[in-house]
């Protein structure tokens, strides 16, 4: 496809939807369970904290839509987070944003596949000591998907999705007509009764109120992913920030209207799960052995009519589904904010080739090798790994949300329009309202989550951060040196050429690069030699004189058998006697077809090469030779992972940039 | 080292002697206790075929030494049994011996490891359990010493050697006075009795034969090693093969008598050992726990007074270690061998380089590799491994033998003076000899172990041999395609040179190699760019009209952002339109210091170059622009592995053979 073509890959809002809002809308699956764990340690008798938690999260949840809508409307190039804290705070303050996204998307993936195997245990719970085997074999298939560079096709993700959207809202809906009936569901789990974790019961003042707010930091959980949209607005049609804006308003409503009900339905069903499910009574057996289903299963269990119920696989299947899909959408944006941050220096070069299969596939190798360690370590248990996750997300809200603040005061400025000036100042509004919420939730979640693992990612956003600038530092400081500052100078052409062409034998490649050098017509030309074996040096010298080119054949001895060093020091000779000529030094290559044929010849005149680089005023010509063997070898054209969010087309062959550049 | 100095590392005999003879005395460690196992499987009733099978492994001895001693004078060039065999019988009859000699090699670690283990294990019970772990750690001590080119030293092991011949023989004279003075020493085992292997007691006719040749064929692992001299003849001080004669003339008689006092003593002694120690009686307590000690252990301990005795741990350690080292001289052996197949164009041209650690460093490792997986596998039991092991050996002694045979029939036709005639004749008949006794035992080795495992190894040479081959066709096909035929031909210069000079942006490495390509004076010059971000393309242009160097900038559009294939084309384009020109291409590139530094910077110079490299009629220039970092890398001076058996001096430097040689 070419760059013209782009155009016709723009997403339409109804298949925009899915691919954006899979991420924040799966998260639904494992919220409302989150709050419930932690109010649980407590027994009982916390649980009617629950509506108000729930309605802590939707507050928050409308605050952060709101703020993000500015974001897509100031910010259309789909830069995210990242752009508006780099350009509004420094980039200091967008690394550090940049940095919590890269462990946030290692996150995503680890609690959505872990939560996805949690839904799927739950169905089928024979499968539950493969816990960890299966998020492991799951993660292997994304990274096989992503590496293969299967384009994510809207529709492959609109199914599932709706699905999902469709099936919890009838769960919901089919739950409370239920209770209005008067026949409400009831959860299998109603039953249990939950002694109150050690040192958790009758909990008051401070002691509450930290278990409360727990809760609630583990029910941010909801709002994972909610700025996704804002990164991808390149890849709406237009008017791309106004289909943005509203599919980003509609993805709000349908998670608030999502985790409202299965919070709601939690409640009437009487859920009752713990972290440990010894601290259930009345299970019966063996509590180690026993397994607790997911809420989202036991609603739907409970609403459907038991574990056998069509209705309860379905839901178990598209949540599972929706929950690898999730992860699926980390697969495509590590890579290509990592191509960004290369695109600033902040990573290696290589990582921005855009369309360049191998810049991603290491992002992806690396995403995928973080995350699978990270579900072996903590045996793919959601509620652990969701202690290291959220931190990164609000830490990107809050700089984003301040950044805003900063770049509306900006705009306020010089903004003399009147209208204009009203919808900046509401905006600033929301913005800053935005920026106190999130940044007193990500203080909250910073104390209650810290000691219980979150420290982990603050360390590792701690490390990527002072890795970054440290390579930025490298490239800038490159940058200066290569800099042009007079171009006479740099012009001044040296005084003569004095050529040297290496010669081990003679077969049809030296020949040719005898007479290559030749057609240069250089100030000076001879070739060069170096003794190993006496007797094939002197066979040499005859076959030498007989081939009569008047073209000296100088040997070199070489006391150590060895052929690089005594080659560099003549070559350094001749600049020393002659400083202000270069030497061209011609080495005869000739080229195979198969991999494996280069195993079977020496490759020593690479090595040489390379050292005689490191020599001033010395450059390296290669004359090759083409074996009959020597046949093109080609590269399949493929289109790089998440190239339709970032509405790119597919890239023609493996590209890279030009040489030389840094 | 310098070459002039190299006389000074030949070796004196007493050195010599060590060196060469650690692998073929330290067999007479286990050849006795070979013998025993297969006897015992019929009980105690078969154990007084002892002396008869022994006596047979001594005129086998006898004859092998005296064989090799005339290859030795006829080839003093230290190729061994495989230079013998492809003089005189052909290459391939060549390649089958070194085939099998590279799988004894393998062989020799093994064994001799899991032999040394076995001493250690039989005076430090305790370490029973960790068999394996030891074995394989000993073959990784190995490895790293020879992959870290330690020197091997005469006198590093002049000590152990002489320390394990010496102990043994004081052993052995010792067992024997109290024999004589009628206070016989008596082996722990003495008093337990053996139950026959089911279907192996009371045998007749041919099963019984068979036994006894079972018996002969593991006892003739005394042999393994006898050939070394004949590889090493160049290490010796002149006259070299007369040197080398004695030398293992004494290495002969040794091993005989170190050989006959054991097997003497063992039967004095009584030594009862089984290769299941379940079916000895009289043990008490449970038979899978018990382990026995080796032959050499139960004599120490019978003849010094008991396992605490300092004789005992003398015996044991200098046995253990004199083992280890005929290990370590597979580890100089095999490289040195692979090196001389490489330079024969059998093996890849890149282990030839004498001197070079990389080449050596490969052999090292496979053969670390493959003996681990074998000691692995066969959990380090000496019995079993021997099976595969002494095939290789005699199917190299037969062919060498009969080579001689060829030899000498060559010579005689020739030979005119009367003296010399006689002594090639009875050179001829010892040969002869030679080439029927091992031919018949070889006959025997096969039909006796090939069910028992000898049948891996034969796989093994048999893939080897038709590896060798397959490489050896290769570079001959290489050869003929650049032997030169017409060298006018190939010398007629292309008219003119088209240059091109590929720019990406406009920084010091670009302007040099402009400035270089224009002291080159070509024909035509042109600056070639590819523009994949339009405004950084235009920018560009700009900046390269302001240099107003009056060099044209062609730009080439790369719709699908990949530079290599528009520039491949482009160049190819070139070439059409002129066939008879050539074209020079420039890149810019700029060397970094450190390893890690070419991570940051963009390595598709690398590639285009690559791809260039398959176009013919074209040349590619690097252009070096050495960055402030670049530092010469240094490579320590270093011993190649096993350079004192092979008579050759230190190398300096990592060294190779010169460009574009095959």
């Amino acid at each position: 496809m070419r760059s013209e073509e782009l155009g016709e890959t723009l997403l339409p809002k109804r298949l925009a939807l899915p691919i954006f809002a899979s991420d924040p809308l799966s998260s639904v699956a494992y919220a409302t369970q989150e709050i419930l764990l932690v109010l649980t340690l407590g027994g009982l008798a916390y649980l009617h904290f629950t509506p108000w938690i729930a309605a802590a999260v939707v507050a928050l949840m409308t605050v952060v839509v709101l703020s993000y809508r500015q974001v897509v409307h100031a910010y259309p190039s789909g830069g995210g987070s990242y752009e508006v804290v780099s350009t509004n705070l420094g980039p200091s303050a967008g690394l550090v944003v940049a940095a919590s996204l890269l462990v946030d998307y290692v996150m995503t993936v680890a609690v959505s596949v872990a939560s996805g195997v949690d839904n799927i245990i739950s169905a089928l719970p024979s499968l539950a000591e493969h816990r960890v085997l299966l998020a492991i074999g799951f993660v292997a298939i994304l990274t096989a998907m992503n590496l293969r560079g299967v384009r994510e096709s809207g529709r492959a993700f609109a199914a599932p999705t709706y699905l999902f959207i469709g099936g919890v809202l009838i769960m919901v809906g089919t739950g409370l007509i239920r209770y209005l009936l008067g026949d409400a569901p009831v959860a299998e789990s109603a039953a249990y009764g939950i002694m109150p974790e050690h040192g958790d019961q009758n909990l008051t003042g401070l002691a509450l109120l930290m278990l409360v707010l727990r809760a609630f930091s583990s029910g941010c959980t909801a709002l994972t992913g909610v700025e996704a949209i804002s990164n991808g607005v390149p890849a709406f049609r237009k008017p791309k920030s106004k289909n943005a804006a509203s599919t980003m308003a509609s993805m709000g409503i349908i998670a608030v209207v999502m985790f409202v009900g299965v919070t709601t339905l939690a409640i009437i069903a009487k859920v009752h799960i713990t972290e440990d499910s010894c601290r259930l009574t009345g299970i019966g057996g063996d509590c180690n052995g026993f397994t607790q289903k997911t809420v989202i299963a036991q609603l739907a269990s409970s609403v459907f009519g038991g574990d056998n119920s069509i209705g309860f696989y379905f839901i178990q299947a598209a949540t599972a589904l929706v929950l690898i899909l999730a992860a699926n959408t980390a697969f495509n944006g590590f890579p290509l904010l990592s191509s960004i941050l290369a695109q600033h220096r902040y990573l290696p070069r290589q990582l921005h080739n855009r369309g360049d299969r191998l810049a991603f596939s290491n992002g992806i190798l690396a995403l995928a090798i973080v995350a699978g360690a990270l579900l072996w370590t903590y045996k793919a248990d959601v509620t652990s790994l969701i202690h290291l996750y959220i931190l990164g997300v609000f830490t990107s809200f809050t700089l984003s949300q301040l950044g805003m603040v900063r770049h509306w005061n900006h705009a306020l400025r010089t903004e003399p329009d009147p209208a204009t000036r009203r919808r900046h100042q509401t905006a600033r509004v929301i913005n800053t309202l935005g920026a106190c919420v999130t940044g007193l939730v990500l203080v909250i979640v910073l104390i209650t989550k810290f000691t219980q693992g979150a420290w982990l990612a603050v360390l590792a956003a701690i490390v990527l951060w002072v890795m970054m600038r440290g390579i930025r530092r490298h490239y800038d400081h490159t940058a200066a040196e290569l800099a042009v500052d007079d171009p006479r100078a740099e012009l001044v052409p040296p005084s003569r050429v004095l050529a040297v062409v290496l010669v081990s034998t003679i077969h049809k490649p030296t020949l040719r690069a005898l007479s290559y050098a030749r057609a240069f017509r250089p100030h000076h030309l001879e070739a060069l030699t170096v003794s190993v074996d006496k007797s094939e040096t002197e066979d040499l010298q005859h076959r030498w004189q007989d081939l009569d080119v008047n073209v000296p054949l100088k040997v070199l001895a070489s006391p150590y058998r060895e052929i690089t060093k005594p080659v560099v020091e003549y070559v350094k000779g001749m600049r020393r006697e002659s400083p202000r000529d270069i030497v061209a030094v011609f080495i005869p290559e000739y080229v195979v077809g198969h991999w494996w044929e280069n195993l079977l010849h020496n490759q020593s005149a690479l090595w040489l090469k390379s050292r005689l680089l490191f020599t001033p005023g010395v450059m390296v010509t290669s004359v090759p030779w083409q074996l009959t063997s020597a046949a093109h070898a080609d590269h399949p054209a493929a289109r790089a992972p998440g190239s339709v969010r970032r509405g790119e087309p597919a890239a023609g062959r493996g590209s890279d940039t030009p040489a030389g550049r840094i």
